[in-house]
């Protein structure tokens, strides 16, 4: 087979026009459901009341039904007596007629009685006997409400296309509807590909990863309120997935496929798409990264969509594009909603010609939101446990500035604030810490490096931030950096623990490497911590006081590094790179050279400290980590865990 | 029965203390899902990846995987060859090993073969036969995914108390998680009360009304993630409410009922719950308009609540007290969610010493929401429809101003922001012409009167405001307003069409009323409409005109009127105010005196236009609905409706 060149890439904004052009983008039909079934369905028919509401003149008070008129000129110095003949309660018939002179007792909800034309409130009466003494007089109508005053039959109440929530199920009971008339679920078909995919629960064979993209689209076309099934993996085998994709058309109304759609994995499934039906594939590939490898086609009035294999390029595309076709199949109409505009937390640079989707991790910020950029690599599904959306950066755009506003799309329904924002940089045991404190799952941390922490308690975006940053002037860790900064209003450090770091080396050192100095030979690889990071400082620090020493210039020490550019971004990474013989030496903390068995060479204890929002001191959530901090339990916990101690002001205020 | 009197209310914010005392407010147990059946609930245990992800270390792109020191010094100048020994597909467990001057083929997703450190790119390599030129030197891990580089095994990836969304499973899906540990949904028995109320969907019976708040509260619970039940009504009967809630509380958690429990309809709910167990009801009373009558008691580790009747009191009260005790059970931590800021529309004053729960209507205005405070009657309905939520206005203040921020509790998970909103005057054409346009369903009406809509318009909150505002100077209607208003650069006037406005009585018209001046006889009682409605501006502007021509006070003859204080909202309930006798005119539509068929005596054709935001002129909803305006579908529409016409320039910019 030829592999498949992407003709004419589609720009994400005339997706849904070009798919419109071949298959209407409406609803499938509709059905009748009974009202407690009727939840998060899409009403398919207005709604006129046919009754009044209330259905009969009730009274909104207890008190007395009266003939307003009985009552002119009546106030506290001028009572009325009015004989009491019956009285009415909800849900019954008034039996008598209030005739001048006479009045009838009613309580609230009940019927008012033939005659009367207000009610006074009990407030202002004085029962005696069958007889009351009212002190107050009354308007025609004042306590009432009349019949259809609330609604009034023939009154539209409901649209068609309205979302039924628990409100319009109390609405449409309250008008005595028993049943509604909505939209028909679209039915749609889940397919993952790949050679490479296992389902979960299977055991792990070499080279293979278990599926992501059929549990993510799957729950996901449901959480939009879709009828969809997993129907497993395609084959690598034309006729088996035609065979597969044109059974499952009989059932479904769509079939979602994932992976399989790059030029590099070849094009069976835009083949198979392609020869389903007229017109076959009508979109093959969208300007916009991730997401080229995107294909649609019609085929006899059903809908085909490919989507790329990367999870979370999966996951965007089915937001940006299947999301708005499910609900315009689904009935409704607004499909601004789950966007909120927010704050880039960095500057973006980014090629011209391709929009972009960037996953964001979002903060809010009093009411504003501040969009964290993900970086990531292509398979990752990490993000898929802290991003929160995506920004759709122009493709007519090179670059986005630090603050600028971008609208991003949400992946859930709701934006839930955390209690607590933790900004910087990143601990094994500081998740201990939270879970002991009883924060979890109310705690969202971003990682950032200890630099970005401090930049994000500058912005007030972070309660806390996790830092171990060295003073190059002092060597000082954190402390030198509030007056720096100039946070000293804004902020406070807490001491955290101590961390040992060092060299991490190949288990019975076969380089022989001793100090940071063996880092300049020839026959030694390092791998390298990203910019920011407290351990990239050390380094770096280390190595313009190894130029001063020798008199050489700092740029040159770094050239000579081999593997000074090879960045990782956590401890386990530099462990991993060692492990994997694709680097002989990293710096990282004790703690994962012990936990992967490796060789570690000393350098210093780092102080891992937590700077803390001045504004942000109040919170429950902060002083419960502050307090957990102080616990024995922690330092305990701290103390037992290898590579970690204590120091005698853990929890306390040091700068 | 002697009446319960409310002792010792509750302020609100005490509740969940309270009852934290007598029943914890945690998780009822675990259970285990599979991940596909895991939507929307609450993970119960921490997740820790049980595998390195990638598993392995794989390729990011489609190219050749090398020793990267075989690349040192290699550029577009001075390329290198190298021999391909092998290809790796993903999936594939590679066969042979990367040695010196060798290199293999590898696809995005594949196993990076032994031997090989890094990957070049495709596009910079030119493959002839079994060799390959490259032209690019790469560094040590580059285009690779290592092992573990994205999730280590054993970090913890999910943290107990996550609401499991599509993302989530996506996520275990990715480390091979099939099932997961989820807790148990709380189990809960909806009930109602009260003789007065029947099921919908059988006959309505006179004094009755259907019920709401079983349905209402059932699917609330049910959206929440509860599993609830509803078990219809209890009857007025002591031994049988007791014998129901007593045999429910053997298979659900919670019981709540709604209604019976104000001082006025008996304390027969109190006494059951009281009765039901250890320690009994432990709150009788809310500090809060409306919701005083909320009854909670806890009877042997099972929780019973009592709700408030009226439909609107009952579904706040849930949402203020039922959500956080549902979500605390459910799991969830966060309980700050759906609550939004927003800015009152107008001023609100309260007695002091309540909080006041005030049903609101949003509208977004960039970024900032703009709360409608929704006037009603106790018993209504209608606010379901066209509320969002509601601000707690507190105990301790009596006045709260126009443009002041308050926290607005949502009734959806979602505020769906309209394409089209509409504020001021109310007309049945308008939804009509809506309906027509398509733009049913993501249309926001909200009815504030003639004036109300200016000062939207005026605030930026409003899209279109209908308006038939008269002018006194110069008895033209709309136009003179824009520069009285100074609106002149904030809205245009769309004209739109004339509605026959006139005097309703009696059919026959038994009072013999023949104008406005009829209003002033001691044997005619007028109803009237509120003020701000162009219909009440129209009778001032007649009544002072009367005033001067008569030589006598304005306010003289407005204390003439019988009547001129009972105001009504709409035109429909002047006509229902005169059919039941309560009133012998009022000024409305001929249209609703033609549909109740009633007399009607005219007065004049008033201007029904459509002041328009300017800023909103380019909206696509806003240039729909003028095209429909000017289309001949709708000429026809307004021509064939009673006491409607069109004007030749409809849909004409007229100021």
């Amino acid at each position: 087979m030829s592999r498949k060149i992407f003709h004419s890439l589609v720009p994400v904004e005339d997706v849904l026009k070009i798919i419109e052009k071949y298959y209407p983008l409406k609803p499938l039909g509709t059905e009748e459901v009974d009202l407690l079934n009727a939840i998060n369905r899409v009403l398919a028919e207005d709604i006129y009341a046919p009754i009044d509401h209330p259905p009969f003149d009730r009274s909104d008070v207890d008190g007395y039904a009266v003939y307003s008129k009985d009552l002119y000129g009546v106030d506290e110095i001028h009572p009325r007596v009015l004989k009491v003949i019956d009285k009415v309660e909800p849900g019954e018939m008034p039996k008598a007629i209030v005739k001048p002179g006479k009045t009838i007792e009613v309580a609230t909800g009940a019927m008012i009685p033939k005659g009367a034309d207000a009610v006074v409130m009990i407030e202002y009466t004085e029962r005696i006997g069958d007889s009351v003494k009212v002190y107050k007089s009354v308007v025609p109508g004042e306590n009432i409400s009349t019949t259809g005053s609330d609604i009034s039959l023939g009154d539209l109440v409901l649209q068609k296309g309205t979302i039924i929530t628990s409100k319009e199920i109390g609405l449409l009971a309250g008008l005595g509807i028993k049943k509604v008339k909505v939209y028909r679920k679209p039915k749609i078909a889940v397919f993952s590909t790949g050679n490479e995919v296992i389902e979960p629960g299977a055991e792990l064979i070499p080279g293979k990863i278990y599926d992501v993209n059929g549990y993510l689209l799957t729950t996901m076309l449901n959480e939009l309120g879709a009828s969809s099934e997993f129907l497993g993996k395609l084959p690598d085998n034309y006729d088996v997935v035609y065979e597969k994709i044109a059974s499952s058309l009989k059932n479904y109304d769509i079939v979602i496929t994932s992976g399989g759609t790059s030029a590099g994995l070849g094009d069976l499934i835009y083949k198979v798409f392609d020869n389903m039906g007229k017109p076959g594939v009508i979109i093959h590939g969208l300007l916009v990264k991730p997401g080229k490898p995107t294909v649609i086609a019609v085929a006899d009035n059903k809908l085909l969509i490919g989507l790329p294999g990367f999870p979370l390029s999966c996951y965007m595309i089915a937001h940006l594009i299947v999301k708005p076709i499910i609900l315009r199949l689904l009935g409704v109409k607004e499909i601004d909603t789950r966007t909120v505009k927010a704050k880039l937390s960095t500057r973006i640079r980014k090629p011209l010609g391709r929009s972009w989707l960037l996953p964001v991790s979002l903060i809010k910020q009093g009411e504003e939101y501040i969009a964290y950029p993900i970086t990531m690599k292509s398979g990752s599904i990490s993000p898929l446990s802290y991003s929160d959306g995506f920004a759709i950066l122009d493709r007519s755009r090179d670059l986005y500035l630090e603050g600028e506003i971008v609208d991003i799309i949400l992946f859930d329904k709701e934006y839930r604030i955390p209690s607590l924002v933790i900004i910087g940089s990143n601990d094994v045991l500081l998740y201990r810490i939270i879970n002991e404190a009883g924060l979890a799952g109310e705690t969202k941390i971003i990682n950032v490096g200890s630099l970005g922490g401090w930049n994000a308690i500058k912005n007030g975006e972070a309660d806390i931030a996790p830092t171990h940053l060295l003073d190059e002037d002092t060597l000082e860790y954190n402390t030198p950096f509030i007056k720096k900064t100039g946070l000293s209003d804004k902020a406070v450090l807490i001491r955290g623990y101590d961390r040992r770091i060092g060299i991490v080396v190949a288990k019975g050192n076969p380089k022989n490497i001793r100090n940071v100095e063996d880092f300049l030979r020839d026959d030694v690889t390092i791998v390298n911590r990203t910019k920011g990071s407290g351990t990239r400082t050390l380094l770096d620090i280390l190595l313009k006081k190894m130029a001063k020493e020798k008199g050489i210039k700092y740029e040159e020490i770094i050239g000579k590094i081999h593997g000074y550019t090879y960045e990782v971004k956590t401890h386990t990474a530099v462990a991993k790179a060692i492990i994997h013989g694709r680097a002989d030496a990293g710096i990282a903390i004790e703690y994962v050279a012990r936990i992967f068995n490796l060789d570690f060479i000393p350098l210093s204890w780092e102080h891992f400290d937590f700077l803390v929002n001045k504004a942000s001191m109040g919170k429950r959530s902060v002083k419960t980590f502050i307090e957990m901090l102080r616990s024995d339990k922690i330092k305990a916990l701290i103390n037992n865990t290898p590579g970690y101690r204590t120091p005698h002001d853990i929890g306390e205020i040091i700068g």
